[in-house]
């Protein structure tokens, strides 16, 4: 038999992890040894597409390449997908991080100028180029450190001309650097200033103009909402909420971060793709996920970190209880300057006690499907997209035991390399 | 007047952090802001050392270099000093950081194979190539991540035999490598498994053969030992602190991690270097250590997070005592899988409140006194060896705001770029 033709056949891994059991879902995290694993093997990769996973004598006897990669080693994982991001920021707050270090608490931080709002005054003042421009750099450094795809939100406007402008920045920033971006509008971030004492017009302002002018210019798939006493209320959410899902976006909702308001339960009555951060949900909120079984659980374990928090979201009681979940950085400026999915992963493993496969599942095909890419991103299996990495690590345990180095070492985006 | 000639002139910093007051000895941490800041400048070198820092127009005007390297911005401070790492170990315990996420504590792990004594087995079983090929490995990795000098304990080898073997192939990595560095002997890091019921005969060997062994080889210019419950005792510690002063080695100790032995006082007392870890160091202990002021207390914020600790050492009330202290990474394979600076610096800011100054002096100027080197490392001043690095970071209050991320983009030892 002749061998099939394909554009890319990378051989020589000590190591790929497909994160696919075979089946169109993927397995639950008890589950996870389902998925296949390929000791001393690669890809083939045609059109931009997996076309098949094996050892490399099988590859070498079924595909002729028109270029071959040969690794010394390395473990190939599918690109990283991190499910919660803020890149649309226009400076960064390492002042504010020195008064946090300091002892200052969140109000205080506000009062002198910092937290969300500060954030909020740059974007408004910056130009859409110079801030696509900010963004594009933080998806390069993305990029290097694995991540493929991302849901990037935006929240730093809030007023519908800066949200309009941080999405399109995001957008353009996605074109530039090859990033594949699902943006998520975060207009429900904060009230801005000049709402400050009209919470309630603020609201007004996003479900009468702002997520209409969004739906309508096709900028965002999602809408989302910090709930939290000093965001919004649980009343003010709904209400945002219900707006959103009327105009035909997704929802995701931060929750649970600070107070158990019961944001994650309304997030599963409302049928939204997640609830993120829940260091606070108790164990009726648990239950409301579990009851579910749609709603993710958003992991985001480098924040209590940053945030000197002694408390982490219960993360061993979700997994038992089957509620779905992912594992993102949460990259921010002001509660966590992290947009490394291998280093989340190690926060992950080491404050949510995963395993190296509950955490890089978490990542990859469990994110993909909480964006509702499960059928084209995060698995490594024929007919997904071919974005994989090459990581230098001696096998997949090791992923997420070291920290602060990163070991990406290569990275293609549909069967492309972006990195060398 | 006619320009001095030299061998580089960098230009275009953003800013130079000197960590030089232009006193011999280094300010205290509250009066870190008298070191020198150049902003917008750089530095010329000759022969291996700074011959001059200022501003890019009195540095063209004043010097005539072979090389000119323009910045365009970024931050240079000096090489990194790691003053605490023990890089000669065999092989990752990945394994054993999954049992630890899985809960097992130190007893169990050691009962299963793991812990100290199973690098122990690993590195008796390896040639002394191999370990040097491995060590030289880790000191890349370290030189990428900007140490430009480190502290390398031995301490895997625990016979006298595997002990020589660890210190020269830490030697040779460094002759590879360009890494810098000054050895410690660690054959008090545990008693191994043959001496398990006769520690006090362990420690006979150490007084008698290896100490004598390692002194008469000059291999390592001091000696550490870990005073802990499940390792050395204060009286088996002293005693072999003592035979190691008597032949002449710097002392270093690794003291108070876990339980308040002691440990840091006898280590004042017997004038060593400096006690590392101290989580568990009580007020009697920051005063023996205040009291002397040239023992050095060597934090290792990292360290507990990898443990999963809710404890830090109290590295605010060191600082307010005058105590002199230094931040170094603890590289290992059990405790902390980290040998980044960058990182450690971070973990300082968030777990021990440091400004960035305060962490950065950790790292450079502090340390390199702490390893007897304040005269030739640490610092970027004329006549200092010119070790220092490029950061890609906006100022240096960024220092320690990322994390999982290495901010070095180029590194130079004695004027000579080694990463670019």
């Amino acid at each position: 038999m002749n061998p099939t033709s394909c554009d890319l056949l990378v051989l020589g891994a000590r190591q790929v992890l497909t994160l696919d059991s075979g089946e169109p879902m993927p397995p639950a995290a008890s589950r996870l040894q389902d998925c296949r694993v390929v000791e001393g093997g690669g890809l083939a990769v045609q059109d931009g597409k997996i076309l098949a996973l094996g050892m490399d004598a099988e590859l070498e006897a079924g595909f002729s390449a028109k270029e071959v990669l040969r690794l010394q080693g390395g473990v190939v994982v599918p690109g990283f997908v991190d499910a919660h991001t803020h890149p649309a920021f226009a400076v960064g707050r390492a002042e504010e991080f020195d008064w946090r270090a300091q002892g200052m608490g969140y109000v205080e931080i506000a009062e002198k100028g910092g937290g969300i709002l500060s954030s909020v005054r740059a974007v408004r003042a910056v130009s859409e180029p110079t801030l696509g421009a900010t963004v594009a750099g933080h998806f390069r450094r993305m990029l290097a450190h694995g991540t493929t795809t991302c849901e990037a939100k935006s929240g730093y406007g809030l007023s519908t001309e800066s949200e309009l402008k941080s999405l399109r920045a995001i957008e353009a920033a996605a074109k530039e650097t090859g990033m594949q971006v699902r943006s998520t509008f975060l207009g429900g971030h904060m009230v801005p200033e000049e709402y400050r004492d009209r919470p309630d017009a603020y609201v007004d302002l996003l479900c009468q103009e702002s997520l209409p002018a969004v739906a309508e210019a096709g900028l965002a798939t999602a809408a989302d909402v910090y709930i939290e006493g000093h965001a919004f209320d649980l009343k003010r959410s709904r209400r945002y909420l219900e707006r959103a899902k009327e105009l035909g976006f997704r929802l995701r909702v931060h929750a649970e971060q600070f107070e158990n308001l019961g944001g994650a339960a309304m997030a599963v009555s409302l049928g939204a793709d997640c609830a993120d951060h829940l260091e606070a949900l108790d164990p009726a909120g648990i239950q409301a996920m579990a009851e579910s079984g749609k709603t993710f659980a958003g992991l985001l374990p480098a924040v209590p970190h940053f945030l000197r928090q002694n408390v982490d979201a219960p993360a061993r009681a979700l997994l038992e209880a089957d509620v779905p979940y992912f594992v993102a950085t949460d990259f921010n400026p002001g509660t966590c300057f992290c947009l490394s999915i291998p280093e989340a992963l190690h926060f992950a493993r080491v404050r949510l006690r995963f395993s190296a496969l509950e955490a890089l599942a978490g990542a990859t095909v469990y994110a993909a499907h909480s964006l509702g890419l499960g059928t084209r991103k995060g698995r490594l299996a024929p007919g997904w997209d071919a974005d994989f990495l090459v990581l230098d690590l001696p096998d997949y345990h090791h992923l997420g035991y070291a920290f602060g180095e990163n070991p990406v070492a290569q990275v293609f985006v549909g069967g492309k390399a972006t990195l060398v």
